[in-house]
């Protein structure tokens, strides 16, 4: 009998009324003769009231504690969504990611799945029933429960649909595929039939939250294809992410944009070339250079070794470890008279996807110049093989976007895209 | 070091204000030098709030999933436990029931304790920590999750005391010990100072809440002393529970009231006598009796074997079975013509608990003719070792109580008690 893993959001398990919808999915599937294995995550806010709820008690809470407190959202997801599949009259049995054999490292909060111990949900299969898992946690080799962060509900549902051998991964959530570019920002967003695993890893990668990076990276290195769908639009098949030989072999695929950076610029204060200080000043200046690349800042200037001749550096990093760089600044600049730095969180990062797009250098100039052409300021314009980025400030976000996807994203592809529905 | 079990209801966990006034006490008693785990219940109304979720999706939960989403409840507790006593400064580590060892049979939604395995509390006394364990939970042979029915977390308080043979197991609620009656109804009820198990049990089995009566008798056995203590008032040691050469010799200890039962009253048609139907009938009613034996009906006559000389039933039941007990009822009387049966959900249970106190027949006579004074009316007056009992219409309820009260509890008792503070 085929075999398939299909995972609902939060959003599509807000409540009693979205678990019925979600049930009659996936009876639906079932009564289609399919052995089905269902990743929930928790209902609709769940998680971050729980996050509020700790927040009330500790400021700074082991995350240990933390994973034992979220791993509910779930639990109670698997139970009434297994309540009304029963309901229906089918047969189904929750299982918690502990009980579903889902073993992770030490990491709590952020923890990797090391393997998937199958043997009770192969029983429960067999058994014919309907097996309704926890996403988002699992178990530590001494049981100690742990959680995949942000996102780890899509992770939980490849690494089932790979250990299990399911034909593919059905993830159902709130919008109905992959875009072209965001559709709240861009009226001209076109959905994407299909995308390769490369590809979407770009574009999960440059911001576009629809899928998490990891999930995709897993799914890609077990050859599992995902269908993204919408819970709200059942029949449609969504857009599909596969082996590039199953894609379109689109020239561009996609615009993303990623608002989760902040850059810095520091300046070098004058006091550091006086002879006195200048040995001393060299070493805090390497040290910090270090730190900041061993912290995961990006764009810092790889030859920026020779420090003696810097007057700044530039670079930018993820919002969560913002603080941490602020502080590393901070001291430096404490101790270094004349220096200073600036902070901009209201920057934007644009990225244009698609194989190979990286060493075409009349796309490059053209990207650049379509936003110098809008008087749109850029900075750490990068190329990779795959994709094209530019910085820009927040503000510019939607004119840059819809600029470049009337460009680039809405016609004249190698490949004919299908129009949204 | 001695070691020591406290265990805090659902009313004292209900925010994060009560956590954490509750961490405070767990943790002036751990600077006191003492080893601790804590027992915790699900937040406030959490469980409710779960069931009503459940009962949006169905009218009949399996059991089994509902085990599973009600244990999240009593998670969520020990992990918000554990980050304020974290924030005090003190080492704590939240277990659940499957992790704390707790093994139970297979009955969910009401499941029994077999044994604890106590290997993981044991390494985390060890290291230092403050163990908090959730209550009302437990795991199955094959790790299935079970709960162990309301009331349950004073029971894994109590197993967890014996297993790891804590001194004593304080049980934290929101009345501050054992009253000689409910002092809601009865402004006159004074505080115990200490009770027997078997006093206590008996005090449960007639309906005084404070104490499940399982967990008593789990005590008991393992000769677990229990306190009975309030969350709001931590520096009074409430009542301890224990065996009986440690307690005052009351000869009356308390006056519980139970308002949990419905009585029947079955008439048995005058077509019963006829001689055609005779054996058909007498076969149906000892079908009938049998079948109220092993509901577990409370009061009906054990002579009621000769059939044949029977016009009518009469007998009591708890109100979770009145249901089954009703469609038995209406099967009977649907098939023998003149045959009715009436039901009294308005009822009150009364029963006065002492030592000995059932064999004082000049006892047993003042506490009926004290009821016949005040024009109460009774039925089902029975005695035990250790009680004397009588039904009496609901509305009666409060004067009866402080009637009784007065003249067997408030004076002349023969060992002084403790009045309340």
């Amino acid at each position: 009998m085929p075999r398939l893993v299909q995972k609902f959001g939060g959003s599509s398990v807000k409540d009693a009324e979205h678990i019925l919808r979600v049930a009659k999915i996936v009876a639906d599937t079932a009564r289609e003769g399919k052995e089905l294995v269902v990743v929930v995550s928790a209902m609709g806010d769940t998680t971050d009231e729980l996050i509020k709820l700790a927040a009330e008690i500790s400021d700074n809470p082991d995350r240990r504690e933390m994973d034992m407190l979220l791993a509910t959202g779930e639990q109670i997801s698997i139970a009434l969504l297994t309540l009304a599949l029963q309901k229906f009259g089918l047969k189904a049995r929750s299982f918690t990611g502990p009980q579903a054999g889902i073993l992770t490292d030490e990491t709590h909060s952020f923890a990797r799945i090391k393997t998937v111990h199958t043997t009770r949900l192969e029983a429960s299969l067999r058994r014919g029933e309907i097996a309704v898992v926890a996403g988002f946690q699992g178990m530590t080799r001494t049981s100690e429960v742990t959680t995949l962060g942000r996102g780890g509900s899509d992770t939980t549902a490849v690494a089932l649909a790979a250990a299990l051998k399911a034909e593919c991964c059905d993830i159902y959530t709130d919008v109905d595929g992959v875009y072209t570019t965001d559709p709240r920002s861009c009226e001209a967003a076109r959905r994407l039939h299909a995308v390769s695993y490369e590809e979407m890893l770009e574009l999960a990668f440059s911001g576009a939250q629809v899928l998490n990076a990891r999930s995709v990276e897993l799914a890609m290195k077990n050859r599992v294809p995902i269908r993204l769908r919408s819970t709200f639009k059942p029949t449609d098949t969504g857009t599909l992410v596969t082996s590039r030989e199953f894609t379109p072999n689109y020239k561009i695929c996609g615009l993303a944009c990623d608002v989760d950076n902040v850059s810095f610029k520091l300046i070098i204060g004058e006091d550091f070339s006086t002879e006195k200080n200048e040995s001393k000043h060299q070493e805090r200046l390497k040290k910090l250079i270090d730190d900041l690349h061993s912290s995961g800042v990006d764009g810092l200037d790889s030859n920026a070794k020779n420090t003696s001749e810097l007057s700044n550096l530039e670079f930018l990093c993820q919002k969560r470890i913002s603080q941490d760089i602020q502080s590393l600044l901070k001291e430096f600049v404490s101790e270094l008279p004349g220096s200073e730095f600036f902070q901009d969180n209201e920057i934007a990062k644009l990225s244009l996807v698609g194989s190979g797009i990286g060493t075409d250098i009349a796309l490059a100039s053209e990207f650049q110049s379509i936003l110098n052409g809008a008087s749109i300021p850029t900075r750490f314009v990068t190329t990779s093989d795959i994709s094209i980025s530019a910085i820009i400030p927040q503000s510019y976000r939607n004119s840059a976007l819809n600029k470049l996807h009337q460009k680039f994203c809405a016609q004249n592809l190698e490949q004919p895209l299908e129009a949204t529905k």
